[in-house]
């Protein structure tokens, strides 16, 4: 890695050398107190956006109550982060920037919603998801409403074409699912199937955020662009680290079963390099994956998957993956003018790669 | 009545009369010669509608499919009608208009596609459904393409307010659908719940293409206005006459069974009438809609729940709903100037009310 965090943000290096304790699920302090100093630091900023998500409309209908469910749920609020700081680098986080910061969260947490109900998802962030209370139909609809509570507050920040651009961002997300589903219950086609549906699913809108940011800040085109590239590759790194996570997590600490992805149909980096390099291997993932939806991987079966991948280089390829794109994300801010904003940006970087989930 | 089509759109008078011929699924001819004169007149703006409809982008993608295969069963372009006649009664249907009502079919077909998967569906205009080609999820994401889609086009018309009434729009309709979601498998608040409902599902789209085809052919704000009232009313009309046909109709005229709404758990006007009427009624509907979904009702009780629902007059009101409605969406023309275009709209309201489905 070219850069590391300031002391500003307590990012100890090298960080990213600690992934593999990480995906054992121990070790974990140091991620914790490092969003803490970056919360902290953003304060008053990132606490209205929290205000506002907790006040979005709310009525006796049940799917507002789905929607209200996911956004009382929390999360780590990392996309509001990159709008804040990308506009804390120009004029400031101002009412337009808060519009959008709230607006990237809240289209993030309605892809949760549909993708909880594709999945038939029974958990989500530690607790029963909105549609196991609320039902797959309100689901739906609080997906639909929230996005369309989201493109709201972009219209209203009125700057030029972050609609069109959120559209698109949009659009890209839906045609990463259709890839995703196409290739349900098969192997696919390797790693360029996989790196679309992580751009399209997860990089775009990081990508989005930070440009959204970037033009409430009124900054230049050039480091506009350079924000642009440093949400792509973060976001990239950020599903890798996920990645990862499925196959070295462990429930307790990460919420979710080894070998999840796979238990619903999906494969991950490590298992697409791995099933390429190994065809054993790959035979046994197809002949999972054509099996019928709600039949459960047995726990033997997945220590036997998980090593396998293992003794390929599945988790060197993907940490290696991890590791890249928080390099190139981390390049892309040397445009940016060194700073606070700068060194929370690198302190993003290292906190979403290297965490328990 | 107050007002009857002019002969040029072949509107023989009285027309609502005949809706109880209609909703026995006899003599149908006079509607689709109608519709038929209607779109020889709108000719090529029409067509060039279609035209585009046809040619969204295509790909390999299932969830393109599965949005391509919905607009393929065609439809009545009723509300692309309503844009192309609105904007003819000011500056002439141009790309502003194309683009809008291209938007405003692509936004109904994806309530389509989601109402589909809600409810289960099977068939859909006389064919296999979406959902039952390529899947729910499929389908549950090639209905946010088209939103997506749509709202594309209405930016790319940019006339000043027209997304931000979309948005507003889709969110009556997504609350519309929650009251519906919140009341299957029980009678629900009787007519204020159902009102609320069509005027969010139904009335609040007819009442955007009036305005959007309005806006683009660069009415005044009263004329705007007054069509937006008419496409309110002739949107209550038009789903009054549905629930006549799911009483009334047969499944060789209308392409679905006698009681389909109930048969998923939801109230139609008559059935909303005559269970507050007859009290033994709303009892043995409130035991159907409280049954496990697909299990399905038995023709003779059909039958029976038929006659009630008849014997107490649910059929009537709805007719006079459905009268009352188009009569004010007739008054509401008279702001506009007499010409082609005003008989063109009246001809609209009577092939809504008086039609096959």
């Amino acid at each position: 890695m070219s850069q590391s965090a300031q002391p500003t943000f307590a990012a100890p290096a090298p960080l990213l050398g600690r992934i593999a304790d990480v995906c054992r699920g121990r070790g974990l302090a140091g991620l914790a107190d490092r969003l803490g100093a970056l919360r902290e630091w953003l304060g008053d900023e990132l606490a209205s956006v929290e205000r506002e998500l907790s006040s979005l409309p709310e009525g006796p209908r049940v799917v507002q109550a789905s929607a209200r469910h996911l956004l009382d749920l929390g999360g780590k609020h990392l996309r509001p982060m990159c709008v804040a700081i990308a506009a804390k680098i120009g004029t400031g986080f101002g009412e337009q920037a808060r519009q959008l910061a709230v607006a990237v969260e809240l289209v993030h947490s309605a892809t949760l919603l549909h993708d909880d109900v594709i999945d038939g998802g029974d958990t989500r962030r530690g607790s029963p998801a909105a549609r196991a209370i609320y039902g797959n139909a309100a689901s739906i609809y609080a997906g639909d409403w929230l996005l369309v509570e989201a493109l709201r507050r972009i219209r209203r920040a009125g700057i030029e074409g972050l609609v069109d651009d959120m559209l698109a961002v949009i659009e890209e997300m839906i045609l990463a699912e259709s890839i995703q589903l196409e290739n349900r219950g098969r192997l696919g086609d390797g790693v360029s199937d996989y790196m679309r549906v992580v751009e399209g699913k997860t990089a775009s809108l990081f990508r989005w955020a930070m440009r959204a940011g970037g033009r409430a800040g009124g900054l230049s085109e050039d480091h506009t662009d350079a924000l642009e590239r440093f949400g792509f590759h973060l976001g990239v790194a950020f599903q890798a680290v996920d990645d990862l996570l499925d196959l070295g997590g462990d429930a307790s600490a990460t919420g979710k079963d080894v070998l999840s992805d796979l238990r619903e149909g999906k494969m991950t980096y490590p298992l697409v390099v791995a099933a390429a390099r190994d065809s054993a291997l790959a035979a046994r993932l197809e002949a999972h994956l054509e099996r019928p939806d709600g039949e459960d991987l047995a726990a033997s079966e997945a220590a036997e998957i998980s090593a396998l991948v293992k003794a390929s280089g599945g988790l060197e390829a993907c940490r290696e993956l991890a590791e890249s794109r928080a390099d190139e994300a981390l390049k892309a801010l040397s445009a940016i003018p060194d700073g606070a904003e700068r060194r929370a940006l690198a302190a993003v970087v290292h906190a979403s790669i290297d965490r328990e989930r």
